[in-house]
């Protein structure tokens, strides 16, 4: 006969599914600074009694919890769902907490109040146990108002002398209630397991313009500082470079990624170290680590991030090499492991051996690199392919850095399987490159656009929507021509929070090393170019990056809405932030003019009938547009896209 | 200055999302007995490198895990989903764990393939990595026909004297491959952070075939005995009692729930308790505990399960009032409350106080009562009403029944909020109740339907469709006269696996005790009446019920595929296990003939043709049916319903 299990004490109230939770609290849900932070959740119990619910919630060292009250959201169907939203005042870690109890008190006046509005009985003995939640309240309330209020509904209720209806509106007074809620006890209270996490990310991490540059395509890093007064003009947050530091010499490629370079021929920057220095240095072409203070700093002045590159691997010239050879794969005859994916090989590259029992100080080296470029005034990197690297890696890593500096902001350059980069979301990385390139028509726009901005991933994934890179010319910016840039630096910049464009986009840089292929011809990779910010689609670049600023609705993500337009051809949503909407309509079509109608829903809740004004004309046209059918026409002979903003009334 | 917190070694492998989950594992997933149980999850893993996974399972008590290897099953689209299969041999708990490891012999021979299959190169080092893979495994491997593979490997390898082809052919051969993974060691291998648990049931917790009758209307315990053939012959497998135990006479309810009853009014068998005894008790004149003994023994013959009803809820004269009148509520003024939720109120009824400082000597008292019917051989308990009383009662009592006899089945019978019902489910129910009788249109059946087929409380909420309660006489039974009757019938017994009819429904009982109320006139919950089973849908409950047996697709929810009829008064659905395929058409308009036409859709994977029999006429037409459309015709004047079965070619 199995023994009985002596029955423990536990809350009668469950709460369950709260929203944002990560992998059931395994990873931070994230948010910015100045954020609004929405929490909810089921709260159940057993019986009709009812309820209240608080969301705690502290920053990480703060000693003291603060509380916000939560309240039923759906209760007029018949739900269990509670909410509380507070703001994220402070940058770094926070939790929360739920806690809820029985409202002993409210449940008593709840049934009370039925039984007074039902057919007529004696409720002596109600009203004596509303008595006794009051005398025992009133010795916990601590506000002497309250208490007084208290006090004086008790003198009632013990009065004998006046009515049974005077006793009832004393007990249901709702100044009386309020009272009672300030009771501190909170009978049978429930809380979470344990708190929840959230990251409070500056808010770069969420909103920002970016544009990628090589250095050595503008005169090295001093060239760059020149050009900042030009980008911080266009409007643009972030510069990213690709690698600065010293290029490898042996096994160098050349041109359009030739097995072998000439003389003349710089190298792969992303075929990091020479005899000048590793990961730590900056190629002697460029300037040096002061120049990169200068740069970094000037930038700052402009409000401009500078980014660098992170990429682990070396070329055959890394001084790790020979200074750490455990940390590198040797075969059996003791021959170095180039990095390869047969059949293709990157006969430049040698990546580091993750298993080698020298590990940590492996790990300890790549966090002080990491350090001593914060250290230079870099608060943003660009992560060259964080998914070939360990997660508990990155993880470690992340965590590190933001030990010290919490404003750095790593963006994960990986295109890979859907689960590997929500992995490397969920585990630190601020934000992420995405499949936005490969979706060029309406329907694949707007699916994956709205599994990042309404599925669970938007907790922790943050998409920045680059139109081009340096390996990714899409075939639709091969053949469209410039109303396909056009088409593309209006999707990314009015779609995605984040955006971003590498030089030559301007430019309708469209020629791929051969048919088929998304390598550029002559790519920048493996040779230096003569640029300046001239190109003739940097109008427009400032224009967008302009009502980007401007425009609150286009700093999120969550609020779009794809809208009907009766054509393929079309696409068009609304993204509305308070009393901010603006209404993007783009011709998908480079070649040929498409019309249709866009259809406004209720749920927009915009007037019947209002006016939009477009932003992409100097002198922007008026319309009068309306719930339901609204006639549009794009042709790429004169204007590829509207941006409408929703003029209030 | 922070300090820098070490690097942990940490496997790169990470196992997520793992199917089947209920609330991260805070509670068991439910199958039963003979079950195929499929466990998936994504596995994920930075780099390019092949995987291998396993389940592991055990039963509750089995010291040695077994193992089943999981396969990656959507390789194909770019996926990281790995599944596995194994069958549940026992009843009770089980727990599975996953594990999955980096396939290193495996990656090696995948690139060795992809180098030998490109541009002709130098493999030599590459050669020489896998002969020391192959020595190292060498080691390990136990099996000694294996371990001969793997030598007979590693002397072609080492043999200078063979072709290069020759080395290849050695190190590719599938043969080679098999005997490598069976080396023991898994290196980089990961778990999840804990088991997850499944707790297996007897098949009568997802299959079974309910009838509900008042003993007091058959004559009392042994009039119930003497129709246990019957019941037998009508195919069902659970004869559910109302409380047999004695009942109060104070405020004792007359007929149609009259404040008082007259001197032979045999009150609410749910008014339990008199000075013959409470819960523990059987009612006199119902007969004795051997009756009931000999009842359970006499129906398990016949494979029937005797189950009684579970109501936590007291008469005036129950015994517990004045034996622990510790365990009532009462007011200041000493009055003990009655069960009311205002303006309804239950006057025949005290409910015990969850809150009392006696509450451990309270459960253990209602876990007594229950092993006390345990013993008398009743093994399946419908739970009154279980939503008012506390959720963590439930989970321990229900756990210390299983302690005891592991076949037990409890039944919720709580009509209330769906998370309730759901978390009732979560905490231990082995089936529910639900809104069946208030889904009556073609959408809100098979919204209903496919939500509990395929969300996720189809791991854990198993529903239970009685077409009518003593409680529930919905209006379209009231309104649709017998066509109604058969129509329900059809749909309960049919989309359900488990489903159950209150006596009654057999003679088309439908008079309601007002307009507008769900209450049946002169209900049998306040008198007695002489009822025998002889009611005219007995022949079609029985066919229903032999069908059920028959056909193993009748007995899974979680294969249902709703039909398209092109027309909403027609609601037609297969259902599909092994090669046993049920298509079901019903006239859901008791009143008209409806004719629509009924579309096979591919995925259903029938033939283009197929032969479907109709298996509720006594000579079963024969049609040819076709993937597409098939026209269909159902008048309630001649038959209400189709059960087809496909015919095997």
């Amino acid at each position: 006969m199995p023994v009985t299990n002596q029955p423990q004490a536990q809350p009668r109230i469950r709460i369950a599914h709260v929203s944002p939770t990560v992998e059931d609290g395994r990873y931070p849900a994230k948010r910015c600074v100045g954020d609004q932070m929405t929490v909810s959740a089921d709260v159940l119990r057993d019986g009709h009694d009812m309820l209240r619910a608080v969301v705690r919630y502290r920053a990480a060292g703060e000693p003291d919890w603060r509380e916000v009250p939560m309240r039923q959201v759906d209760a007029q169907v018949g739900g269990v769902r509670w909410e509380a939203s507070f703001a994220l005042e402070r940058i770094g870690s926070h939790e929360f907490d739920i806690e809820a109890w029985t409202d002993v008190f409210g449940t008593w006046r709840d049934e009370l109040r039925r039984k007074v509005e039902g057919p007529q009985a004696d409720l002596t003995g109600e009203l004596g146990e509303g008595e006794l939640l009051l005398e025992q309240a009133a010795k916990r309330v601590t506000d002497s108002e309250q208490r007084g209020q208290i006090h004086s509904a008790l003198r009632t209720l013990r009065d004998g002398a006046v009515s049974r209806q005077a006793h009832y509106a004393a007990a249901l007074d709702p100044v009386l209630l309020r009272a009672m809620h300030a009771d501190p006890e909170r009978p049978g209270a429930a809380r979470l397991p344990r708190p929840l996490r959230i990251e409070a990310d500056r808010v770069l991490a969420r909103f920002g313009s970016w544009y990628e540059l090589f250095p050595r395509s503008f005169g090295g890093l001093a060239g760059v500082e020149r050009v900042l007064p030009e980008l911080s003009t266009l409007g643009f947050d972030v510069l990213y470079l690709p690698p600065i530091h010293p290029i490898g010499v042996k096994n160098r490629k050349g041109p359009n990624n030739a097995l072998t370079a000439g003389p003349g021929d710089p190298g792969s920057p992303w075929a990091i170290g020479s005899p000048d220095g590793g990961h730590d240095a900056v190629h002697p072409e460029l300037g040096t680590i002061d120049d990169l203070r200068r740069l970094t700093a000037r930038a700052r002045e402009l409000g401009i991030d500078v980014a660098l590159d992170f990429a682990i691997q070396c070329s055959a010239d890394h001084p790790w090499l020979t200074e750490h050879p455990e940390w590198f794969h040797r075969r059996p005859d003791g021959t170095l492991k180039y990095a390869e994916n047969p059949p293709k090989r990157y006969q430049d590259i040698y990546n580091v051996n993750w298993e080698t029992p020298s590990w940590r100080e492996l790990w300890l080296e790549l966090r002080r690199i990491v350090l001593h470029w914060v250290d230079c005034g870099v608060k943003v990197f660009r992560v060259d392919n964080p998914h070939t690297k360990p997660f508990p890696f990155w993880e470690w890593l992340i965590a590190e850095v933001h030990n010290v500096d919490r404003d750095v902001i790593f963006l994960a350059e990986a295109f890979t399987k859907r689960e590997i980069m929500r992995e490397l979301a969920r585990i630190g990385f601020t934000q992420s490159y995405t499949y936005f390139t490969w979706k060029n028509s309406r329907w694949e726009l707007s699916e994956y656009v709205s599994e990042l901005a309404y599925s669970e991933e938007s907790d922790y994934f943050r998409p920045n929507f680059f139109a081009n890179t340096p390996d990714i010319l899409h075939e639709y910016l091969q053949h469209g021509g410039p109303p396909a840039f056009v088409t593309r630096l209006v999707l990314a910049s009015t779609l995605s929070p984040s955006y971003g464009i590498y030089s030559g986009y301007e430019w309708f840089e469209n020629v791929p090393v051969r048919a088929g292929s998304e390598e550029y011809v002559d790519s920048e990779k493996y040779e230096a170019k003569a640029r300046k910010l001239d190109g003739p689609l940097l109008g427009l670049v400032r224009r967008l990056n302009e009502l980007r600023r401007d425009n609150p609705a286009l700093q999120q993500l969550s609020n779009v809405t794809f809208l009907e337009t009766h054509n393929e051809g079309l696409i068009a949503y609304a993204k509305r932030e308070g009393s901010n909407t603006v209404i993007v309509v783009v011709n998908i079509d480079p070649h040929n003019a498409q019309e249709g109608s866009v259809l406004i829903p209720a749920q927009l809740n915009l007037p019947p009938v209002f006016r939009v004004r477009d932003q992409l004309q100097l002198v922007g046209a008026a319309y009068d547009w309306r719930m339901g059918h609204n006639y549009v026409r794009l042709d790429p002979q004169s204007q590829q896209a509207h941006v409408f903003v929703v003029e209030s009334a």
